[in-house]
Parts: structure tokens; sequence; C-alpha cells
């Protein structure tokens, strides 16, 4: 394989799509697939595929395309789902709650070890078979279990001072469902936003500026 | 304001965000500022923004940037929000439920008029002011009321087949949280898929290939 150190950012964004497309056809039963029949089912370029997956040091064989599974298997490697990462959730409200029963982190390489929040209603309760401890037990949690990254499910407004708290305990990894810029407030941490509403916004400009919808 | 036909989807892409911080300074009560303090703020650069922001017909005056609250509210007509689509839930279960309760539709150009779901417990509740009906409800519920945009909370599984008797229904807008390639499959529609899996596997590559954050 070859080093991963100089790969774009736009490729790695595509390499959880090539996942989980080769997952799919896994499942589905394929042994084998072309670059062109891959492509079409992305609705990428069979150029684009191979330039990709060249970037990771070419797993396809000339005349014989890509072994499924070993590429599949390949993938999960470098997107580190084999090792585990311990995550806590920061906010165990309506959506937090949500993320945390809906996401399958074992199969991606995490492991959900604590849960956060100030309503004293939710504390003490249970997501999936992780509690739920007050946010002022943070510091020594962390100190004891040493989590890598952190779920911010919070509101922008308290965000700013969590984060910073979180940050303070020696958490560098985040998956931030807030408003709040950590990258900009911490830059030695690395940061996956999920802007819920930037992607509405983004729905509501293409149906209003198009003419597939009739409003 | 310049026709809108032509901008490319990475500009589209960067709106809501532009958005998002203008209705921050908004709220902090800046009335202007320069394109280089936004782009300070935004880890941009001053010329991107200007050149992002002249797409839509350039709001800036040279010597005095940009004035907040007019640039605020014109994106804001760009993006759509001061007209409103009627959108409906599919997937009433712990995801879909958060999302619709999490979100702000109204402020958003949205509102929802239904949610749907085949489990018996959750039928005839409500969320926020919507009630939740059953699947099989579906279309009498959309040849009256005409939704024109559905946000897909169900499986990939069972996707295809609810995602098809949508499309039936006459819905081209979809906000998709399900693997099921939409777009794929009915090429006149307008998707906006948010895949939190892939964010978490990017999240996952990011901190397993950096030395940012010790394992």
């Amino acid at each position: 394989m070859k080093d991963n150190q100089n790969i774009s950012v736009s490729v790695i964004k595509r390499l959880p799509r090539y996942y989980r497309f080769l997952g799919e056809l896994k499942k589905q039963g394929f042994t084998r697939i072309s670059s062109g029949e891959l492509a079409k089912r992305m609705n990428l370029t069979a150029s684009q595929i191979r330039q990709d997956l060249n970037c990771f040091g070419g797993f396809g064989q000339q005349g014989y395309g890509y072994n499924v599974e070993q590429l599949y298997d390949e993938i999960g490697v470098i997107l580190g789902v084999n090792t585990t990462l311990n995550v806590i959730l920061v906010g165990a409200g309506n959506l937090g709650h949500a993320i945390a029963s809906h996401m399958e982190f074992e199969r991606r390489g995490f492991k959900l070890i604590g849960a956060f929040d100030e309503n004293p209603k939710l504390i003490g309760g249970k997501i999936k078979n992780t509690e739920i401890f007050a946010i002022s037990d943070l510091e020594d949690f962390c100190a004891q279990h040493k989590p890598t990254v952190a779920i911010v499910c919070v509101p922008t407004g308290p965000a700013a001072k969590i984060v910073e708290n979180l940050y303070n305990c020696g958490i560098r990894g985040f998956w931030n469902y807030s408003h709040y810029d950590i990258l900009s407030a911490f830059p030695d941490t690395i940061v996956e936003n999920v802007h819920l509403s930037d992607s509405l916004l983004t729905l509501s400009y293409q149906i209003k500026s198009s003419e597939k919808v009739e409003e």
C-alpha cells in the first residue's frame, strides 16, 4: 500500500462511498467488478475510479477488474474500521440520542463509551448500553477513560464552552453537529462537521431554482 | 440580481454557510463587514468570497465592505427561505423523529405537513404538531395535499419501494438519509443526501491517518 499522507481531501471524501457501494455489491454476491461497471453504478467515470483507487496503490487488474471483497476489505483498513477509537456523546437530547442509537459505531471503528447531558431527566438513563452522565462528570470520566473523539450534539450557544472543556480533557477528534466552528478555535483538532441546516438550505435552493419540481 | 442558472454546485454548497455566518454576525450587532474580515472568520480567502458573492451580482462596495443585514437577506432570498415548500417525513423512527423535531423548517422555507411510518406504535402519534400516519395512507395524502419534498428516513432495504411510491405520488424533491441512490433510479429528481456513516468514516480516516490525535 502506498503512503497515504498526500491524498487529497476530495479523494478521501469519496472513499466511504466506494466502501458503501462495494459492501452492497459484496452482499449481492458479486466477486469482481470492472471500473466501467462500478463507474456506472456510482455515477462517476471509469478513469476517475482508476485514478482514485490508484492513490492507494492500484488494486485492479487489467482484464479482470477489481476483486470486490479484497477491495472492500482494503478500503476498510484504510478507513480504519478494524481499529477502535473510544467516543463520547455530548448532548443526549433528541438529536444526540437518535444519532447514538442509529449509528453502528462498531462497524465503523468506534466504540461509544459514555454520554453526557445537563438535563437531570436524562442523567442516569441509557443509550443502547451506554450510561448518560452529568456534564460535570466529564473531566473525571475523560481522565479515567481517555476518549479520543466527542460527538458534539449541543446547541451552538453552549458549544464554545463545552468544546473548550473537551479540548482541555485531551480530546482532539470531533464529530460536530453544532454550528460552533471548532477548527478555527482549536486548529490542532480534527473535525468532521454535519450541518443539517446547510443541507436543507441547499435542497431548498436546488428545488426553488429548478424547473424539475413544480411548486 | 444576476441569473442564477449557471452557478457551480460548489458555490451553491457554500451559500448556506455564508448565510449562517452572516446570521451570526447580524445577531452580534455587526452592520457591515469587509471581505477580508469575513474571510478570516470563515477560513476562506477574501478573493474567494468576492468571487462567490459576485456570482449573484456583487453586493459589496469598495471601501465599505458588505452590509451584513442586506447580504443576509439577499442570500436568504436566493436560498428560498421566504417561500414555503410542503414537506413530509417518511420513517418516523428514532432518526426521523429527531430530525423532524430538531430542524427549524419554517426558518428555512419548508413546512412539515405530515409524517408516515409502518409501526403501529407510532401511527396516530405526533411530531411537534404534525400527525404520524400509516404508510398506506401516503397516496391519498399526497393526492390531497401535494407535498413537494419527502424526508426519507427509512432503512436502505425498504427505501427503493417507498421512494418509487413517493415518485409516483408526484414528489420530486428528496432529503435522503437512506443509502438508496434515488438520483440514479429517478434522474428527474432533486436529491440532497445526508450520509451520516460516510461522515463518520471520513472522521475515522482523518484521525487514524493523522498524528494530531494519539490513540
